[in-house]
Parts: structure tokens; C-alpha cells; sequence
């Protein structure tokens, strides 16, 4: 089917709906913590979880000049998110910080995957060349990350710990690339690339493995 | 008239006009004094002010994608923008930053009501759901300052100094949102959206109540 | 040649690639230089680097609303960042940053003549009024060097260090809105706009005159 738009294929799928619940959730947690963490108020709180759930997609539309964006098309997300909001401010504290940080490592690892296979493709689909789509790729799994820290007033980690996160999404967005130029079906190209992302993403969190940086 | 556009109908109204340059210069005075407090030096001083004034309908057109900016069609407000910097470097000392800011608080309250009301009906006028149209209502009003303090190397103050301010901006944006399902005529969703804006935030400076942080 | 498109007439200069691509090198490598010294891993020095190179023009033209992107046309551009980077962390050490920076001083230079005259030149074939042509040619050349301070947590150099940058830009572009007024052929609109900018430029590193600030 490799003239259907992704999402029509996608649509088919309830795995995929779930895993992106779980991710959006994570990644929209992950803005949560930072803003918990930097004292801001409940508007912060909401406003830089959002940020972080749906700023990279966000982003790569804009630079694509698609519209409408996922969050208007589906603007259910949006109670979504300040129903998620509520509840951790509601129950979350500061104890809880640390194990549900480790605990959001799957699902954003899951995320991750997702979002840059989903957004590899829709640049291909939009006839961007090769690493065009890779740079696409890779922004909407970790731009949200990186306008979160750039609020809270931090260097973005994606771009200063030293663990590999934007690189995974890197190497399997070439694997979309590659696999799509190959013609394989949607769902294998899907698959592929969003597999070797996060089985590079979880490898890199079990090993500790670190990215190089300037040897000055 | 609910078929007309908003900006037809508001063009009638001059007490409108003079509420916008109001509040444009109060929002310009809000980044300038970011900018002198950070000892920027004139170029930053007129960026940082533009950026404040201009910033929020800015990024709200980017994501409706509507062109052309406000600041593009009314090219003057640029030059006012250079008048009110050349001016305020001119005759402004640090003696005067204080009761500039306090003065100021009146005209920006004013401002908030208004760009909440302008941006919301304009995202309803382009279709967007009631959520979304309130998102981008409170973003037309709050986030040129957020532009100010990220630029100025500062967590962004709407986010984290626990005033209500962009509360007051989505209060109003559903009073707007509400009395246009109901088709009140257009004179009277931007007065009650506006003035429901205006009057929670001028309550909350005097008042001085306190947004719910994180209990951590 | 007035209504020929400004780039067909100028892909018959080779002087002006040749300036491009040192220029970009040179922005890039400004981006390249600060990630260093934050300590950025390697996706971060790409990808701050990229920000400055390609950050000004691309906000240029998602203002503008114009599409494809320079580095989506000739991705290219894409695979050049990634040459220079790996080069750069191969073999440049601590001991040579000051050296590189001083050396980038000129080839910055020229991009900010170039880049102010074409952005401005391409906001008024867009049908822009002069000043906003002018804060389009001024955002082209300063605001990639503005993005990588904001990404690196700090306060933007072009707003904060009074040496003459921006400004010099902001003449230059005067020069081209003048000059194409008066209809003079556009190679002379260009020569006439870059070239003040990189004279004041040049004059105000040689003099090192300094730009007003805020009397406290």
C-alpha cells in the first residue's frame, strides 16, 4: 500500500495508538518534572508539559507547512494533557520525582521510536530529500525536549549530556530512508525504523554508553 | 453581524484603537526595561521591546498561518516602536524604572484583555476547536513576554512568579468562546471576553492572590 | 534586470557562491566554537552549529511564509555542516579557538553583508514596506548568531555586547530599500548594500567603536 497516506494505514493499528498515548503521556511528564522541579506555577506546569509533548511535531509542521497541526486535528490530546497536569499536581511529590522518572525512561524511549518514524516519513511524503527527512525525524522526537529546556532555562540535554538519545533517532531515521527507498511495504518501513531507534535507545540507557565530545 | 469580519466591525470603534496603542506601548515598556535591567545595548533594547509587543500575534499567526502580521499590514507600528525606544533611552533613568513599571501595570492589564479577545475570535473565525482557540487567545496575549525572558536569559515570568496573569487571559478566552456559540453579537463577546480578562487581572494586582505552585 | 528574480541573476556570480559558502562556514563554525566551549556533546555541535548557519534565513522565510527552505533546495548544505563538524572535532583544540574565532572575523563579515542584502532584497520582492524589509534583511544575517546564544543559555551577543553588528546591517539594508527605489540594477543594489555593511563592519572591529546603552 505504498501510495496510501501513513495515516490511513496507521489507523488500523491499535498498537500504535497505545504506544503513542504512553509516549505523548511520557514526554508531556517529562516537561512536568523540569517545570516541578524549577518552582513554576500551574500555568508553567501546563504550558512547558505541552510544550514538551507536542513542540517537536509542532515544529517539523510549521517547517513543513503543514496544517493542521496534530493537536488542533485531535484536540482531544489537549484535555489530555491538563487532565495529566491535574493529576500530578494533584498527587505527584517530591519523592515520587526520581522513580517516575526512571519509570517514563520506557515509554519515551517507545516515543522516541514512534514519532521519529512517523516524522521521517511524513517529510518523505513531502518530498524532502534524504536528509531533509532524517534532520525532520529526528526534530520531531527531540525538539519538545529541547524548547523544554530552553524555557526552564537550561542548555538542552539532548544537545550536553553526553547520552545518546537524538542519535538513535538519527540512525533510525536512516533506516526509513533506506527502507522506503527499497519499497518495502508501510508497515515494514514503520517498524524497522522505529525498532532500531529504540533498541539503540534502550541499549545506550543499559550500557551507559557515551556520545564523544570535545576532547579539548 | 456575525458574518462580517471581526477586524470590519472593529474598525468603527476608536476607543478600540486607543486601547491598542496603549497597550502595544505598555507591552514595548515591559520589554525595554527587561532590556535596560539587562544592560543590553540599543539594538537589544528595540529588539527585546519589538519582540514583547509584537511576539504573541506574531506566533499566533505563524501557527494559523495567516498572513500578512499585523506589524507587516501596519508597517507604522514599527516606527512607533523606534519612537517609544529612542525616546525612553533618551529620558528614562534607572530612578524611573520602578513607577514606570507600576504605571505600566494598567495599560498592560488593558492589553491582555484585548489581544485575548482579538486572538481568540480570530482562531474561531479560522475554524480552530473552542480548546484550541483559548490556547492561542492566552498565546496572543502572554507570550511576547515569554519571548522577552527567554531572550533575556530568565525563566519566563507568566510561568513562574505565581501572579495570575495568563489565568486571567484563558478565563476570558472561554467567556469569549462561550458567548460566541451562543451568537452574541461580535460587539459583545470582545466586550464581555475582554472585560472579564481586564477585571480578573486588575483584582488579582490588587487583591495580590497567588497561583497554586507545586506542594512539594 | 528589475524583475528578474534576484537569484537567477545572481547564479551567474561565482564570486557571490564562494562568498556564501565561506560565510556559512563561518557561522557555522561561530556556533561550532561556542558549543565547544559549553561542552556540548557531538549532536550538540551540529546541531548549534546548523542553527547559526541556517537559523536567520530560515526564520526569514517561515515569515515570509516561503518555501522550499535554502537548505531544503540544496541539501548539500546539510552534508557541508557535517563535513566541517567532524573536521572541527577531529582537529581543533582548546589552544585553537581564539585564533579560529579571529580569523572568522572577516569571511563573518562578508555573510553579513551578503545575507543582510539578499533577505532584504527578498522581503521586497515579496512586496514587503521598507522597514519590514529591512528587519527581514537584519534577521537574515544576525538572528542564527541570536538562536545559538539562546540555545546555549546565554544573553544573545548581537543584543548585549555593544559592538556594532546588527546595526551595521541595519544601515546596509537602508541602502538596498534606497537603491532599489531609485531602480538601479539589482548587481549594484547588491554591491552597494553588501558592501556598506561590510565596510562599517570592518571599521567598527578596526576602531572598536562601541554601541550606545542604556544610561542608568
Amino acid at each position: 500500500m505504498p501510495n496510501l497516506p501513513l495515516s490511513t494505514v496507521l489507523s488500523l493499528s491499535n498498537a500504535q495508538i497505545v504506544i503513542e498515548i504512553a509516549a505523548t503521556v511520557a514526554f508531556a511528564m517529562s516537561g512536568l518534572l523540569e517545570a516541578a522541579r524549577k518552582r513554576l506555577d500551574a500555568i508553567g506546569v501546563v504550558m512547558v508539559a505541552g510544550l514538551t509533548a507536542f513542540g517537536g511535531g509542532t515544529l517539523r509542521d510549521v517547517l513543513l507547512d503543514r496544517r493542521p497541526f496534530f493537536w488542533v486535528e485531535h484536540s482531544n490530546w489537549l484535555w489530555l494533557l491538563l487532565a495529566v497536569c491535574a493529576c500530578a499536581m494533584a498527587f505527584l511529590r517530591a519523592q515520587h520525582f526520581a522513580p517516575t522518572e526512571r519509570a517514563m525512561q520506557w515509554p519515551d524511549a517507545l516515543g522516541l521510536g514512534l514519532f521519529t518514524a512517523t516524522g521521517t516519513q511524513i517529510a518523505l511524503d513531502a518530498s524532502m530529500p534524504a536528509i531533509v527527512a532524517v534532520v525532520m525525524g529526528m526534530m520531531t522526537a527531540a525538539f519538545g525536549g529541547v524548547l523544554r529546556d530552553i524555557v526552564c532555562n537550561e542548555i538542552p540535554r539532548a544537545f550536553s549530556d553526553h547520552q545518546p538519545y537524538a542519535i538513535c533517532a538519527f540512525v533510525g531515521a536512516w533506516v526509513i530512508v533506506v527502507s522506503e527507498a527499497l519499497q518495502a511495504p508501510d508497515w515494514l518501513v514503520l517498524t524497522l525504523g522505529a525498532g532500531t531507534t529504540v533498541l539503540l535507545r534502550m541499549l545506550a540507557i543499559r550500557t551507559g554508553w557515551k556520545l564523544p565530545g570535545w576532547r579539548a
